[in-house]
């Protein structure tokens, strides 16, 4: 089985199941007696760990259960902290802001993007907002935003900017304070921690309001009984992502460029839709007239496992909004397929893939004429 | 050391550790391939057992990753479809349910309780309301509340009805369809599940709105990528406790009993605060005069674990919500204990508390004079 579905989720490293299994006895980190100060010993370091290798402090840093939490808590809570109804967010969001920007009743501005997936106008922050939302690194096409200076024109208005990073976290460098936005979120399964844990970076002078509410555990934007084995887990995960992640940037970008150049010499039409800067590991490709459902099933049947767009679109037969935006044509878009490269990809899953993907794109297209 | 803190959390049984393990590298099960479809297969059964342990239909099953999230979803998710201002609850509801309500600008009646810690008066309920929540049984003194009345004044009104049912799922049977509730929340590392994992039941009709958008995931309810492996172990932890629940059920109240029994007749002035109807591993005491965290750390450094008051307010010096509520004067609430056995207590740890529980409660007592 080759495993090329990396940007939906990512096996968990060895070392993150062993971090996990070793806590998971950890009791009530806010209790007084010794398994209790025991729990908060080890959430604290699992917390200041994050802290160290993020750029951020550890007050600043909010265990949540997941990326979508910490993209609904930023989105959410710095809305709600503000008396501006504006909020300028890109047109290629993850639904976990898009849907939450969506639902929110506020006035919303889309930053366009250009056919190679990277924001192209920024004039939309040129007006104060309640905040504006971007994510790092697309998580279709794998293309790197320009962050920066989408904090440096935000800022000057006086809004405050949150960046999903889930995709970005340890495959590329962050440092939270050098970056200068308020808020930012990430997601555990995407780097080798486990599901079901991620965090939110808040700026320790963020005003950002709870989505959730109760016992106050932290800062009372993630309320609830710790789960300290899965932030443990995110931690040693974390940190042995960002340890290997130069090596395994120039590994991936190696891999993915070989599996391009193999794709657009075997196979006629075929699109890159990943355009640099991208993430090392992701390859998005339209091959028009191929039918999208088709081409991840004959890949299944080969043992390839690929998504077509994004997973969290996954049955529905429409292209999805980010190739849209990206101005792609239907035709194309729908017989489009994004292999994600990680960890445990080899050269030789890509030459496999290689041998395999021209005879499955030829039937996919004869699906697609039907 | 003797852990007597299980009403915060309780170990984790090893055939749900098992669980976990067995299906750690559980990719996103809305993935089309195959391990996809094996890691819907496992989310689905998971998904099963609940429903069928539950009295419940398996779409009505939503996978959170907390109790608390369920109680956050359910209250203000019945609230924002609701157009009613109005919100009934009883007065000793965990903070989760008391500080959702709190945070929602409605106009909350609180439903009054009696000295044993039992609601006393429904009359509140003969008004609609956009709900009315009730916890089935409360974790601080386990006494167990009168749901089916609640249920049946509040349905007479058409207000739909939320029942926190945190410390009771696994403990005694619940039957969500016979209920008659329209949601019910539940944590997993109550009954020997992970951290960071829980449900919600709500009813197929019930329109309860999302508090987090994203990717569509669980009915919309809890959506992002998700966590199989904490569902897997979730459903063999509450199979495992809803399997042992008769036997389990007597032998901690024949503790629990012994334990008070012991108590009664060692310490003067100790008062019971656990009241039948209640949880059979619950003992919450009083021993007027004493000071509470002399209590806790006395017995911490005997090597016994346990807690004052609620488990999330640690940390506070005042007297807990919920004996005030019962009426409890502040020099008595303030030195009580609160011991809830579990699955791992033994006799002998029973023998052990009652050998060195009077000589803390001597010193606990001192302190408190000073
Ligand atoms: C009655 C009750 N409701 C809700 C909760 C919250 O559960 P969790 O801490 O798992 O979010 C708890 C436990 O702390 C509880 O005892
Ligand atoms: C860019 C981006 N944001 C947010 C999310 C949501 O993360 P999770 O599914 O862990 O909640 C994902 C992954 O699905 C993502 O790729």
């Amino acid at each position: 089985m080759i495993y090329l579905d990396h940007a939906a989720t990512s096996p968990m490293r060895e070392s993150a199941i062993e971090a996990w299994a070793r806590h998971a006895g950890a009791v009530n980190p806010g209790a007084q007696y010794a398994s209790g100060r025991k729990a908060r010993s080890v959430l604290d370091s699992a917390r200041e760990q994050v802290a160290e290798i993020m750029g951020a402090d550890p007050v600043e840093v909010v265990f949540t259960a997941s990326g979508t939490e910490a993209d609904n808590v930023a989105v959410q809570g710095l809305f709600r902290a503000s008396s501006s109804a504006r909020i300028v967010a890109s047109a290629i969001e993850h639904p976990a802001v898009a849907e939450t920007v969506a639902r929110l009743g506020a006035d919303v501005e889309l930053l366009p993007v250009d056919r190679s997936g990277h924001i192209c106008d920024l004039s939309a922050l040129d007006t104060p907002a309640a905040l504006a939302s971007c994510m790092m690194a697309n998580n279709e096409t794998g293309a790197i935003q320009p962050v920066e200076q989408i904090v440096a024109r935000a800022t000057a208005q006086g809004t405050p900017v949150h960046v999903d990073a889930v995709q970005a976290v340890g495959k590329i460098a962050i440092n939270f304070h050098e970056l200068g936005v308020h808020t930012l979120a990430s997601s555990a399964h995407k780097f080798g921690g486990p599901r079901g844990a991620g965090f939110l970076l808040a700026r320790r002078d963020s005003p950002v309001q709870a989505v959730m509410f109760g016992g106050g555990q932290e800062r009372g934007l993630r309320p609830g009984t710790a789960d300290v084995a899965s932030a443990a887990a995110l931690a040693t995960a974390l940190g042995e992502a960002v340890h290997e992640m130069e090596a395994e940037y120039a590994r991936l970008a190696g891999l993915r460029d070989k599996l391009w150049q193999g794709i657009s010499s075997t196979i006629d039409g075929a699109v890159l839709n990943t355009a640099e800067p991208a993430l090392p590991g992701h390859c998005h490709v339209s091959f028009p007239g191929a039918d999208g459902d088709s081409l991840i099933m004959l890949l299944d049947v080969a043992g390839i496992e690929a998504s077509t767009g994004s997973a969290c679109h996954a049955g529905v037969n429409r292209m999805s909004d980010v190739l849209s935006a990206m101005g792609i044509p239907e035709a194309d878009g729908l017989g489009s397929l994004r292999l994600t490269l990680g960890r445990t990809t080899t050269s030789e899953d890509i030459e496999e893939v290689l041998r395999i993907l021209p005879g499955v794109v030829e039937r996919a297209r004869s699906a697609g004429l039907r």
